[in-house]
């Protein structure tokens, strides 16, 4: 196991990316974005002969010498005027160009001068732009546009460019489907292939042409072969998983077998099974199988490559002073990546991790930041400055309102008519549970809060909570929807639960919420009302993060029941049991609400389309949707 | 005449881009780089079983409940543990994965079990990623390589992007060629049609899709019938060149005929003539002949435009402060852009204009950055800092050797060889003339000046003059190389110049060299030496600036000789009558000599591959390159 330090110098050092790939000359014509192999040099000048840089008359400077209104020159056209436009070849002995303005009768002939005009007025000569034989792009220029026009009006019809490296990408795995053969439904017991779509994808950004080979089941023999063909084309080899340290490990055996394993295991997170080697004294890389750990490792390794072969620059994203929202513990020795959204909130950026799980390719596409943390720290400090690489466009994160709490669908519905409404603008929404949000209101780090507490006291939502976790903050709740919740039940109710108290029958397993959900409360106080324990139910234990994952369980077959909301339950086609009512809020202090950003959103929320779509996903009331329901 | 402020006002509220066009389906395959038209749900949970986390066994949990090292349980394989690998389905009745590494003997059956384990330990649960029905993708979202994989990972094998905007581009004029039949020659009076590359490029990097039609001449029924024909199919129409005020300004009058003119004439410089209007409800833009204007206009008006139809943000570029190397003087009341070439000088970043002509396309290849003179301002002044938009990437201008000074052939050699060596470093040279680069050093805009400067007293090069200008300035003065000044005439000395004194023959037309270059000191002491006064040159007063702008004149018989030196006359087949081996020295102050950068180009510059080249352009003697002669 290397450094990443370490196994990035060993790997440079190893393969310098200038010169590993030659040129070719392409027609110039379709040679954007590519990147020059040689100087080179005009073959015409440009322009190629003088040209009138004004619309009006060419005329012999000579013949206007002298002229005056009182004793005016009249120059006869076809003879000593010529009518032109800008960017017509100037007539044979002609050097200047009268402006068709400075002409009292332009359509008389002969025309009348009234000024003398000096030579080479109004003229592009020869060369002005670009002079035979000067250099036009220096060798190693990536190929703009109008670059591109620079070529042509050079006289440069094909042109030197680097190769691109031919980047043969190889997935590994027996019961992987090609990801061109896939249908909605797979066959039990076979996963989408879709880490190769992901590389071609990065490998064509980064410059290189991707080719994607068959599928190589789980045979050292077949991955050898398969590794042999690729190398005799390609200038670099992608092996994608089957690298990690099971009895999978053929990548290992493979690279070993035809050539030789340079590093075996990268210290950096994700992306820890990275392999990197030569083979045909080409470069070899086993790529981890989980995607984040993909495109980390890809990133580090095969990307800064490929754009050098190409003669590119790899790309440095741009970077963000963030705060982090959480703590963010990591293990010194690793260099980890953290994926975050980020959202301005008050002065500061704040940065929410996302699940850390290398499998969790959603983590990537939700992400609006990387964080690294060094191999030498122990993490990062909850809301101590540090830079993070930016994933989207500045302007994206200063359009991101961010709610953090209590997970709800319509969240999403909001953040699909937002966006539609202003595309400026987005929601993100992160999952902490109601609690967590009235939180992360009060450290600021999110623009608002939703919240569905129910107060057993004084069988009141929210703002008895409120009142004491953000007492002093001057705020508005504002309703979003009245929502069903209650149990989730597999399709047909197998086990035919009607009520809370068949939760506590032998055999029935129930998934619960983490605690400070809403949810959770409300199945406390519902279990209270009934006279049940916490003890009687099997799974009480047993928490997760959302309503949606709740219902996969459900849905699954891990549990028999969970409570929830309709619309979750709907989503997955399961039977529901209502139990409760209960009023969604939105917790939004002063500083949000002066926001104009979120006036468009409350605009949203008051509009039809939102009461509309959020009815067709079903069981919300919308009778206090926008209501201002009580402020502090 | 609109102010690009009311015209950008006016453009964009009458064709607001969002829903200007509709949706389509596109595989998920080849949806990269594309914007969903609408969210996008997962169609199956992802993971969509329960995987193994972990290389290993998967086992029921409970059947290792109570497993200790001496009272281990023993699980057969097949029954009770299978071998799984990372990503590999967990078989039915397993719920949990334990290492291999913690199993004794793994290729025994049964496996020894030392401890137990917890249910769901190293399981990847159904919809740990992304549960069924969940929104993967928000509408609005630029689809990257690893949300490809995520739409896979959900089942979602078609997804409904926004449809790209189709843009016609229709060149007029009756004497372009179009780019695809450019010959190396052209026929006398035609010219090379290459806008339409440079839009195409721009389309597609904005997000649309270009439709390059046929060249139209100079004919208004003609304009109108391809207009017409553009509008059935595209969703905005460019018309290129033909909107200036004259006798070709057809373009107005077809949108007029077809529809509305909104804006004729935009007060921004380039791009003036832009024209801007109606037809068919759908947007047409008459875009500016000239190269830089059609580009700079394209980027206010069709770009956002095209983009905004897409779906995605017009890309706004980095901005970067810099110090303009000159006081930038502009109208007020007009918008300019100027092209600059940037380097770092010291701690500031110094912006060096470009020639502002429109039809200089290459002042486009060669900026670095665009400076904006806001409509109200009278001009940039020199040093006071001011932002500028990044036209290449802010590393480019780390690495970036800016030399200012003489012109010599030598430099692009030079620059090209520099940049082999390190794919990092460039050399930028201005030519701004001997005495120019000196002024540069002393102000601080240059790293390095290029220097050739005889003095008729002493008969030394460059001393002197460094000594005048640059007192009490620690530097080196460091040769390049001798090289050979002479006459440039035309290929066979048809007027039979010998030397000077033919120079004041009647009927002899000379060129020369701008005020400050040492060509034209040298041009002084030669005529003194041979008794000839300035007066008795016919042509005396015509400056050019460059060694190869005076040999073009000489090529296109606007005069008949001028003195530069060989390499100049080669490039451009002129003959040569040579009168004078002159020294050409860098003067490099100690801070640039200190500079790991300056001291690659100095290996550069004394390496064997310099000097090969060097002499196969002709007239350099090598005899002292690279050798410090001077120093104070």
């Amino acid at each position: 196991m290397k450094s990443l330090e370490e196994a990035r110098e060993l790997w440079f050092s190893r393969f310098p990316p200038q010169g590993m790939v030659g040129m070719e000359e392409v027609p110039t014509l379709e040679a954007a974005g590519r990147v020059t192999a040689a100087p080179v040099m005009a073959r015409r000048s440009s322009p190629a002969a003088h040209q009138a840089a004004m619309d009006g008359f060419a005329v012999p400077a000579a013949a206007t010498f002298g002229a005056t209104p009182e004793n005016p020159g009249r120059l006869h056209l076809g003879r000593e005027a010529f009518p032109v436009n800008t960017g017509h070849l100037m007539p044979p002995g002609t050097d200047a160009v009268i402006m068709v303005e400075q002409i009292p009768d332009p359509e008389a002939d002969p025309i009348v001068v009234e000024a003398p005009v000096f030579p080479w007025q109004y003229v592009r000569r020869v060369g002005e732009d670009l002079v035979r034989g000067e250099m036009v792009l220096a060798e190693g220029s990536e190929i703009s546009p109008w670059a591109q026009g620079a070529l042509l009006a050079a006289g440069v019809l094909r042109v030197p460019v680097r190769r691109r490296p031919r980047v043969a990408i190889i997935p590994t795995g027996s019961e992987l489907v090609p990801a061109a053969d896939l249908e909605p439904e797979l066959a039990a017991g076979r996963r989408p292939e879709f880490n190769s779509v992901i590389l071609a994808g990065l490998v064509v950004e980064a410059g290189g042409l991707p080719q994607v080979q068959d599928i190589v089941p789980d045979d050292l023999e077949r991955l050898i072969a398969a590794l042999q063909k690729a190398l005799t084309a390609a200038d670099l080899v992608l092996i994608n998983a089957g690298s990690s340290a099971g009895t999978e490990d053929y990548t290992y055996q493979a690279v070993a077998t035809l050539g030789q394993v340079l590093v075996h295991g990268v210290a950096m997170m994700p992306g820890k099974p990275t392999l990197l080697g030569v083979a045909a004294d080409k470069p070899v890389i086993g790529n981890p199988g989980y995607p984040v750990s993909a495109v980390l490792s890809f990133e580090q390794f095969a990307g800064p490559l490929i754009a050098g072969m190409a003669g590119k620059r790899w790309q440095v994203r741009p970077s963000l002073t963030v705060h982090p929202a959480q703590n963010l513990p990591s293990r010194p020795g690793l260099t980890e990546f953290i994926r975050v959204t980020l959202g301005r909130v008050g002065d500061k950026v704040i940065a929410t991790p996302l699940p850390r799980g290398a499998g969790a390719i959603t983590s990537l596409v939700r992400a609006d930041g990387l964080l690294t943390i060094p191999s030498l720290s122990e993490g990062l400090e909850e809301d101590r400055p540090v830079a993070a690489e930016l994933l989207v466009a500045p302007e994206e994160i200063d359009g991101t309102l961010v709610v953090l709490g209590s997970h709800d669908n319509a969240l999403d519905l909001l953040a699909t008519l937002l966006r539609r409404r202003e595309a400026r603008l987005r929601l993100s929404s992160g999952h902490v549970g109601s609690l967590g949000g009235l939180m992360a209101l009060r450290q600021g780090r999110a623009h608002l809060g939703g919240c569905h507490l129910l107060d057993p006291e004084t069988n009141t939502y929210n703002i008895s909570f409120i009142q004491r976790h953000l007492a002093g903050v001057p705020l508005k709740l504002i309703n979003l929807a009245w929502r069903q919740q209650g149990l989730m039940v597999a399709p047909g109710n197998p086990k035919n639960l009607l009520g809370l108290k068949d939760l506590a029958r032998p055999g029935v397993r129930f998934i619960n919420r983490q605690r400070g959900a809403g949810t959770r409360l409300l199945l406390d106080i519902l279990l209270k009302e009934e006279g049940l324990t916490a003890g009687a139910i099997q799974g009480y234990a047993r928490e997760e993060y959302t309503h949606m994952a709740v219902a996969v369980n459900v849905f699954s077959g891990t549990a028999d029941a969970g409570l929830g909301i309709l619309a979750a339950a709907r989503a997955l086609e399961l039977d529901f049991i209502p139990l409760r009512p209960e009023r969604y809020d939105l917790v939004v202090p002063e500083t949000t609400f002066a926001d104009a950003r979120f006036q468009v959103l409350l605009e949203v929320i008051r509009s039809a389309p939102f009461r509309e779509a959020a009815t067709a996903l079903g069981g919300y009331d919308l009778k206090d949707c926008g209501r201002i329901i009580w402020q502090q």
